[in-house]
């Protein structure tokens, strides 16, 4: 141990424990009462591989509000911080010599099991998971380095080793997506963007999106038709699961897969046409960035960490960001600020 | 080409063209009459590799069903024989050496393109598609020998492959599922059956079924859930697509495919939690025998075939006989035919 430890953490904590046993889907909040509450508690103590972390800024992720309604793929913890991401200054750490070489030193980090979640003053992180970010990559990139940027990288690998000539995308202005129509532009891969407003199209095509659709007009399923014929496309990258993601789906032409990610909508769809999957060779599997990052290759993800970083820091990819929301009142300002459709919500201590 | 060619061939041809525009699902008809017409048509002259069947018998599968309605992959052509398979004897053939080396020999085989179906007098197949048979595969054996076998055995491949410690068969009792549950308990995999009815409980109890579960008794649900934990099969093959398949699926454990090769309820199921696909690795897909037929390996297909011909000559599988219909009153007689709960339904000359 070294000095440099706090007198104890404030921090968001969760409220609940476990799973939802009605799970309702979607990421809609009326209050954040039932769920978080800010709190003092005590610093842990710190393993030999472990940090400490004061926290600069935390993202909030689709990923953390289903979480807090216990409708996620881990069991909530109650009286434990929420947080799944951030960025921060290691300012102590445990015996082991790496650990103890990070004390100085700005890293993006994932919380884990054994460490303490990113809405608090200060978090443990494990010092072999934490990535150390050099200045040209900004506190907002750095808070949500992990979750929305290698979910994007990893999906987008997992559609270019399918061999599709696109990748068809919902909730199309996104930060996943936009970063995912950056990747495909770059591979030379079409990007087809479901949206529901106009607002973001200029900033997609910026991006290089090849088309835009807008799954609100009238002529929506001729317009998905006839780009699916067009572009035939082969890899559907789903964070919403609605009945237009069937309807997506559908329009797709054989050996297509559908991976979903995210469950934006508390909609439950209908299974596709059950000839589509059993004449016309068609998938549906999920997603999901936890197993991934335990699964892959260590040089798999140190070659995914270097793109990310080197968009980040050249300004190919960037965050779009909303509110800001200061810890200790966050449970009273946190969903007005959600609903504030700019960009990604960020916790500031 | 030699001698005995009859002077025009009698068949059930098919009326429609394509494919139906709004599929309804489904394998029920009210009259056969729009679909069907017994008539006289001409003997097509006989390719190199092709032989003449005199037919003795050809089964009634549900792909020939879904196929009148146009929902089956691929389009019906007006004025062509309906029936996918059939057994009968070769009475003249193509000047290929083998194929006239298959005169007189009592063969099966499955429609081609390039062929004639089975639903009629004479039939035009493949000769390096036919598969002779001896004495001990009796005829309604070896006229059902290619579609439900070849699925049995084939999807029975792909579960085993998987790794899976057993297989969920819903329509449990159909001719497929009681070819996998013998195959499952000679491989000590477990079969767990979801059935309608318990009239056939004891024929899958003989045959070696693990677990039977009657998915319209009240305690269903708990049956199933308790059945998915003790077991926890990774393996769901599916021939109905309805609600109670998306229940089935939502009570499997991760890293478990649902495989539908049929489609014989009309309704459209909900997709599974979304949370099954995210977070546990669950998959959905499909199975058609057609391009398993055309990209399986040659020394691959020949062990199935051979299996599936030892399994019914020794009576480890035999077929379930139902009423048997004739040729030319088939289109009056058939719909009430097919409503006999006893078995498969057969068409002779």
């Amino acid at each position: 141990m070294t000095s440099g430890i706090p007198d104890s953490i404030m921090a968001l904590v969760v409220k609940q424990d476990g799973y939802n046993p009605n799970p309702e889907g979607g990421i809609h909040f009326e209050t954040m009462e039932p769920y978080l509450e800010f709190k003092e508690i005590a610093v842990p103590d710190l393993a030999a591989g472990q940090v400490l972390v004061g926290m600069a800024m935390a993202p909030i992720n689709p990923s953390d509000l289903h979480f807090l309604k216990g409708e996620y793929g881990q069991p909530r913890r109650a009286g434990k911080p929420a947080g799944f991401e951030g960025v921060g200054t290691v300012i102590a750490a445990g015996e082991d010599p790496y650990a103890q070489s990070l004390i100085g030193t700005r890293v993006s980090f994932a919380a884990t099991p054994d460490g303490t979640g990113t809405w608090a003053t200060h978090a443990v992180a494990e010092a072999m998971l934490c990535i150390p970010q050099p200045d040209s990559v900004g506190d907002h990139d750095a808070a949500g380095f992990i979750v929305n940027p290698l979910t994007a990288a990893a999906m987008f690998e997992e559609a270019k080793a399918a061999g599709s000539p696109g990748i068809v995308l919902t909730a199309g202005a996104s930060q996943v997506s936009k970063f995912i129509v950056a990747l495909a532009r770059d591979s030379g891969l079409d990007s087809i963007c479901i949206v529901r407003r106009d607002v973001h199209n200029q900033v997609l095509t910026d991006l290089g999106a090849t088309v835009i659709l807008n799954q609100t007009e009238d002529d929506f399923a001729a317009e998905l038709t006839s780009t699916m014929k067009e572009r035939k496309p082969r890899f559907f990258i789903d964070a919403v699961a609605d009945a237009t993601s069937t309807q997506v789906f559908n329009a797709m032409g054989k050996d297509s897969t559908w991976m979903i990610y995210g469950s934006l909508s508390p909609e439950t769809p209908p299974l596709p046409n059950t000839g589509e999957l059993i004449f016309r060779n068609k998938v549906i599997k999920g997603f999901w960035l936890s197993p991934w990052l335990s699964g892959a290759a260590l040089d798999e993800k140190l070659a995914v960490f270097a793109e990310v970083q080197a968009r980040f820091s050249d300004g190919r990819w960037s965050t779009e960001v909303g509110a800001t929301v200061k810890l200790d009142s966050a449970v009273e300002t946190l969903v007005e600020a959600l609903a504030d459709p700019r960009g990604k919500v960020f916790i500031q201590p």
